[in-house]
């Protein structure tokens, strides 16, 4: 035990403090041996304080000052000074003061770490992870960690504000993919059998509104066993909310003020609210996605109608196999190169693009190789829907939806980085409405959920369920930050009858249907309220609101890409015994 | 959607609100059809208000109230009114009131439940688990649930704010068993290799500490795969912490200012701190366990070196070979019948008692069927030792140290609860500390860390690691309440080599030592700080704070003593592909 307590920390000495006697604890940042003086920057969570050894003041903790290096764990005691003029720093909060030390205490030593602890070091990810303990002691990570916990705060004491309980619900559950693969978990008390983990609580709010809990909340883990993406994780947090007797507007309200109160309290920044909506069928058309930046405009534009009268086979071509065509006006970037050309056209490339025409506007027109197979009053046409001036290029992609949407939505979002149209600390929020409730998978053959199977169809679409199944829309809507999906939600379906007949479509019949979701159609028996909620991606929220752009800056302990942990080095081979106990066989 | 919206909960009406025109939405909790007006009390979370279906008022209401059953999902507008004299129900909040109903919507019908939706009912667990989402529904079970919301909200605020930073640890991560087994989970990606579902999150918060973090907390789930008693489930929750730069009782203060929040601003009482600090060694001789109920007093006595002056040969074997003859002064007992006795001796012998001696005190001293086997001197020095007056009952178990101590400490809890001796609305808090390091498990035949392997020794005791390692006591606490454990803490390890000389005592080399726990060891050498911590029992501690027995009746959805979840028939079989995928075989 140590003789010494801790009375402060190192980020909070000021002026005010100087001849106080105080005690500080932490790391050593740094020693300087100024020859006859020892002054050592002292670190810790909250900042660092200049520390000063002095052989006047104590000669036994001078001497023992001298061992000092780098990562040592240290307390001492001394007396604030001012720092004598010329030697403040003003980059550092404490940087008016310095502690002359009469008491040294080493609580640890530290071999030289495998890597400097500062920020913005080339570090590998790899290195980075295998030692977190390490990595985790920059003072950046230790932001974006205490970010993280304020704004889970502010989001558990927002719910808490307006009556919603935090209610937790099982991790270890039941197997019932639909989408991703689940972990699964065997069981040593029975045998043949396994508890899944759960992609999302979904099913147990659910029961808990039919329960009549009203309002629940959740900062909940979550788990998919997917191949993984720099945005994904094997497991990942989200807020999750779902409420009893609202409709889609309560839901987005609620949601508006707790954006809204993340950014007064943690962000410092005032956002607005409402935030727009926009229907999928328009984010669809004008930026080819459903998860739009908006921070910029540059929408897409359908020029089929125009270009079916020109000669140019390819879009024709494209226009008769059932495709489009549809262009962006990349404004002022008529002076591209070929060479920046041919790089945009490689890059829709990646997107199924065979290729990518374009025109120049000059002062007498539209310009270019395919100029000649379009009639003068097609290309004043094209420029003129394209509300396109003199000194923009205009891009164009010919091909099945598909391929046209995802190539120019991509190539709308490279264009804007590229020409500095995006502000880099705007957050522009926006929500998806009024999506279809199915869409046709051609993998399955059949009519899948575009959000899940328990998404509400609107009450007027309902007598399309089975003879329009695709024009049937969904009471779901998506939050979208940035061009990126926070997460969606929806109003569920509260009548068995109605869930019976979207399992149905979806190629799931009754027999099925009860033995993967039978506590829910029974559930749904017994006066199940109108009800519904949304989930939004917590690691993804807290590193857009960070402008970070892997979600792995701000989880202490992620995995790689490979969902292996190199510090634990997890998941590992285990002792035969153990998997005999459990009777499975691996392999 | 409604054309109805809600604005107010059916909890909230008062004589105030007489005239106002409302919208209520719930579950008919019960209808009365008094010829020509149909009453029903209408339920949501917040509580009960009686609607008044009246022909005069809104007819086609009134016919459709018809309809009304048991658990059918209603909205109604209406204008509050005061109740008749006479119909007031003063057992009601909103008993002054009615609502007056002109318009009624059904959301959804209900068939008739399983079981009655109220308090109290007879209804088996497993019926009840199956249908958890109408068990929930009772007002019981969500003042539990609304309870246990609060209790955790409070503790988040508590650390939050004093500096504590909430951060999540993997679910997916090493498998490291040390006392119980590990849930497992097969990794697809790395075939041949598990995840293990954390029994707590220990190393990673430790790695925190030596990461800088400072102050740590987060309410975890934790798993152990264990054969399961009332009082544990294979997934439960902790309120888990650790902090840099303490002692002992930096810890205690912290959590004695947790728990004074928790009954101050949700129990609603003053509970008196700090709390009392007991010796592992007292409460073993006194209460005969490690976690003693102290709301009454009846300590065990040892009375060995008395008694082996006596000639009874029971008592006079156990303590030849090594054992200990111990009692308890059953006070006010003296005429309890031979039958009691019997039962009593009956219930001791659960717990390896062979017999159990009695003496009852009278005017002339104490009497038995074994008094001839003692001389008077040493009768007499028995009642001075026991404190013993007339109409008190002494009771004896001779035996092994073990088998004496814990039939004697259930022996004492048992009359506690049987003479009522015990304050069932007290709660009484005590810590037991200076824990031995190691005790010596016959099974393994070798040393066992008492708490865990990373618990720090005493300083002073440090020498006695090696030579005597039963006598090295811990810098370990625990926090009981009411005689059921809460949960334990330490001052950890923080020097690499001491942790490596307790793996060595433990029988783990230095071999197996860095393959399971290198990352502990690694992190160790780059400047550990002093740390430590504890983790208290979430689900364990609202049962308490609730007086109830069954941990069951605070978690949402629990699992069954044979780790199942009747509602969803957790664990099940999963198609066969899954397995395949994941590369294992069950069974």
């Amino acid at each position: 035990m140590s003789k010494l307590k801790r009375t402060c920390t190192c980020g909070q000495l000021r002026l005010k403090d100087v001849s106080s006697t105080i005690v500080l604890m932490g790391w050593v940042d740094s020693v300087r041996d100024h020859g006859g003086v020892i002054f050592i920057d002292l670190r810790d969570r909250d900042g660092i304080t200049q520390v000063v050894f002095n052989p006047d003041a104590a000669n036994k903790s001078y001497e023992l000052a001298h061992q000092l290096r780098s990562e040592y764990v240290i307390g001492i005691r001394g007396k604030v000074a001012a720092r004598p003029a010329g030697t403040i720093n003003p980059d550092l909060a404490t940087g008016e003061i310095e502690v002359i030390a009469d008491e040294l205490e080493i609580f640890n030593k530290s071999e030289t770490p495998p890597f400097e602890i500062i920020d913005n070091s080339n570090v590998s990810l790899e290195l980075r992870l295998k030692h977190r303990y390490l990595d985790l002691r920059r003072p950046e990570m230790q932001k974006h960690l205490v970010f993280r916990h304020k704004v889970c705060q502010v989001m558990r004491e927002y719910f808490d504000g307006l009556g919603f309980i935090d209610i937790e619900t099982p991790v270890l559950t039941k197997s019932t993919p639909e989408g991703a693969r689940d972990y699964l978990v065997p069981s040593r008390v029975n045998q043949g059998k396994v508890y899944a983990l759960p992609q999302s609580p979904q099913l147990f709010k659910q029961v808990l509104m039919v329960a009549g809990y009203d309002r629940y909340f959740q900062i909940v883990r979550c788990f998919r066993d997917e191949d993984l993406r720099a945005q994904r994780q094997p497991e990942f947090t989200q807020i999750d909310m779902e409420m009893s007797f609202v409709d889609e507007s309560d839901i987005m309200q609620i949601i508006e003020g707790l954006i809204a109160a993340i950014f007064e309290k943690v962000v410092g920044k005032t956002i607005n609210t409402p935030f727009p909506r926009l229907s999928y069928r328009e984010s669809m058309v004008y930026y080819g996605c459903d998860a739009p930046d908006l921070r910029f405009d540059m929408k897409i534009q359908d020029v089929s109608y125009i270009v079916k009268e020109s000669n140019f086979k390819v879009f024709l071509d494209a226009i008769k196999s059932g495709g489009q065509v549809r262009a962006i006006n990349a404004t002022g970037c008529g002076n591209y190169s070929r060479k920046e050309i041919d790089e945009l056209t490689e890059f829709v490339g990646q997107f199924g693009a065979k290729g990518l025409a374009w025109f120049k506007v000059e002062e007498t027109g539209l310009v270019s190789s395919i100029t000649k197979f379009f009639p003068p009053e097609i290309l004043q046409k094209i420029q003129q829907h394209m509300n396109a001036k003199t000194g923009d290029l205009l891009l164009f992609v010919a091909d099945k939806e598909k391929v046209v949407s995802q190539s120019l939505a991509h190539l709308r979002v490279h264009l804007g980085h590229k020409n500095n149209l995006i502000d880099p600390v705007e957050f522009n929020f926006v929500w998806i409405v009024d999506f279809p409730l199915f869409e046709y998978s051609e993998d399955a053959k059949r009519y899948v959920a575009l959000h899940h199977p328990f998404t509400s169809p609107r009450q007027e679409d309902l007598p399309l369920l089975e003879e329009k199944p695709l024009e049937a829309r969904a009471r779901a809507y998506d939050l979208v930050l940035n061009g990126v999906e926070l997460g969606g939600g929806s109003i569920r379906i509260h009548s068995p009858e109605i869930q019976k007949r979207v399992f149905r479509l979806l190629g799931i019949n009754d027999d099925e249907a009860y033995q993967k979701f039978g506590f829910l159609l029974d559930a749904l028996k017994y006066g199940a309220p109108p009800h519904g909620g949304i989930a939004l991606g917590v690691d993804r929220m807290i590193a857009l609101l960070l402008h970070l752009d892997d979600i792995r800056e701000v989880i202490a302990f992620p995995k790689t890409q490979k969902a292996t942990c190199p510090m634990t080095e997890a998941p590992s081979e285990v002792d035969p015994q153990q998997l005999r106990e459990l009777g499975i066989r691996l392999g």
